[in-house]
């Protein structure tokens, strides 16, 4: 599944030449229509990029034709002048594509504070807009990772109807948006502003709650587009349903592919006053070094859980606190359980399952640990 | 300069057997008075050791005998067992000195979630409280260590009176308290309310901006004594100033002695609307791992300082934010500044100064690089 398998949707992946690396670097994703329906959530740093200040306005009136993307630079802390830039990849998109400016949004992704070498994002904007095809996703989904090992893609095939999507994103990926840019399609036919209520619904539940190093970026973007090629109106839960698995399903593979990571740790929270004090423990916990070094070496050290926990102002009692490695219920009570030596982290998978009983709401936050190659890949990352 | 510089106080470290290592691991220092005045500021986590439990309440008429200080475990997550070990370890402290067990405050550092081998600590206190000396300073401050590498001892000596203090912590050293134990005396003759009035706010200007790795431990604890000897009374200003004088010099050293670092990091925000504003930006920069393994890898980079502010609710205008890094201008009104391969990294000081332009009000956070050795350290500690 890729973002062409609804039908209505093109998509190329080119090499423009900003990455020195002379991997592809530039994606264009094209509707065709009849509809040209869309919504976008963005990162809610203060500090925002060049193309997410374009991008907002452009997807404010519920419309899209395309969205171009770039890796191998940010453009983020480049001013006025890489405001302009955005402005500029969008204009050359529409005009190589005959829709208005307006209508196409632009991505981008690589280093902050570095001005994007815009002869050849033009040159590349030409030839991906000159390569589009039905079969182009997976080129799209390549052309915009960044220290991504795999592409990442995700789709659902409903009847008559499908959702397509693909990700980037292994580093600075992090809270309220983990960082990242996502575009999705979908053939269903669904107006600008159900598609905008399914999307932050979506993304509350996958996105929002995978936080690799809790680094939010400047560039985070998530953009929908429905084409209505496929004739077929899904009802509002089911569209919604089928928005988040494919979020969710992306959300891990960015978790799984996050730089360095050596594990993937779901932290379960249960008995949980509310949904928000779920959240707020669960991130708490994913943020904590100490934690993400123990999982890294293997350690089931539930005294970081228990003070990374004690940290936030969630509803618990210090003394009722669960806290479960892989099954094994090494804190009961707030006090020591089963014996630590009974748990096995040796494989990826890790499922942190911590009881507040405090109430029954849960959330699930998906992380990573804390290993020599992400500070390796973080410290040599940009000299 | 050493807790047993001011007159009136003695001290000793001995090893009772808690580590494994053979190294010493208790520690007693002990007032003699004439008086006995004492403040205490503890951990704000909500997961609290049995020992701030005890101290706490034993500090809170505002007089204290003597501390028992054990490493080797920290007593933390261990019910209302661990609460009674720490009862017992001032019960026999108090027995053997002929003090109340209420006059006396108990420290423990170490992994979290082990009961302590009370055997073995018993006798460590019968050892200590009869080896206790006006020269036993340096060795209650060595026994006292965990993953430190070097003690931490300061002083200042002012006109006829001093103040002396010791410090432990490398780890789990962070917000509000970093996390640590420290102990420290005066012979001023300073009444307990206006002790602790003057520890609140040495703290708030040392300890409190101390952040190595973000993690708030379950037993930070800061006790200050004061015997009288010296029969002087220093006026509050003149005292506030020097204790936090101690504090921070302490604070200092616990930077420089963070797990694995390779970096000091002194981050300097100034042009805040409030103190505040200054204190979170600054903490929230200390705590990005990509800012911290950028500065391991000795990158001026400037776009992680900008996208960690962005997360913060201070007033800026981030198209007004200037930062250097060792006085180069790397960024200046959010945008490139002088160029980045002037700025020299390879020292152990880092200066990061972050200009908001919103107002007239600074604070600087101490912190430290995220390296291999940190992940190592806190990868391998209690497996």
């Amino acid at each position: 599944m890729s973002v062409t398998t609804p039908k209505g949707f093109a998509a190329a992946g080119v090499a423009a030449g900003i990455k020195a690396s002379g991997n592809t670097d530039l994606a264009v994703v094209l509707n065709r229509g009849p509809r040209q329906a869309a919504a976008g959530v963005f990162t809610r740093n203060r500090v925002q990029a060049a193309p997410v200040k374009w991008s907002r306005q452009a997807v404010e009136d519920g419309e899209l034709a395309a969205v171009v993307l770039n890796s191998g630079g940010a453009n983020a802390c480049t001013g006025a002048e890489g405001f302009s830039d955005s402005a500029r990849m969008a204009a050359e998109t529409a005009a190589a594509l005959q829709v208005p400016t307006d209508n196409v949004a632009v991505c981008s992704t690589g280093l902050i504070g570095i001005r994007l070498p815009m002869a050849a994002v033009a040159s590349g904007i030409a030839a991906a807009c000159g390569a589009l095809s039905a079969e182009g996703g997976a080129d799209a989904a390549r052309a915009i990772m960044t220290t991504d090992t795999v592409p990442k893609q995700a789709g659902i095939g409903r009847d008559g109807w499908s959702i397509g999507g693909m990700a980037k994103g292994a580093g600075m990926l992090a809270p309220g948006l983990a960082t990242m840019l996502v575009v999705i399609t979908t053939d269903a036919d669904v107006p600008a502003t159900e598609l905008d209520t399914a999307l932050r619904e979506a993304c509350r539940l996958s996105f929002d709650r995978a936080d690799s190093d809790g680094c939010m970026s400047t560039n985070d973007t998530v953009i929908v587009m429905a084409s209505g090629a496929s004739g077929e109106t899904p009802g509002t839960e089911e569209f919604t349903a089928a928005l988040t698995g494919v979020c969710q399903d992306l959300a891990r593979q960015l978790i799984a592919d996050a730089e360095g990571a050596s594990h993937e740790i779901a932290i379960e929270v249960t008995g949980a006053a509310s949904e928000e004090d779920a959240e707020v423990v669960g991130r708490e916990i994913a943020r904590s070094n100490l934690f993400k070094c123990a999982v890294f070496g293997n350690d089931p050290n539930w005294g970081r859980v228990l003070s990374a926990i004690g940290v936030t102002d969630a509803e618990f009692d210090p003394d009722r606190i669960d806290v479960a490695f892989n099954g094994v219920q090494v804190c009961i009570g707030g006090q020591i359980g089963q014996d630590r030596a009974l748990v096995d982290l040796t494989g990826r998978s890790v499922h942190v399952l911590v009881n507040l009983n405090a109430g029954d709401q849960g959330a699930t936050i998906l992380t990573n640990d804390l290993t020599y190659d992400y500070v390796k890949e973080n410290a040599e990352y940009s000299s």
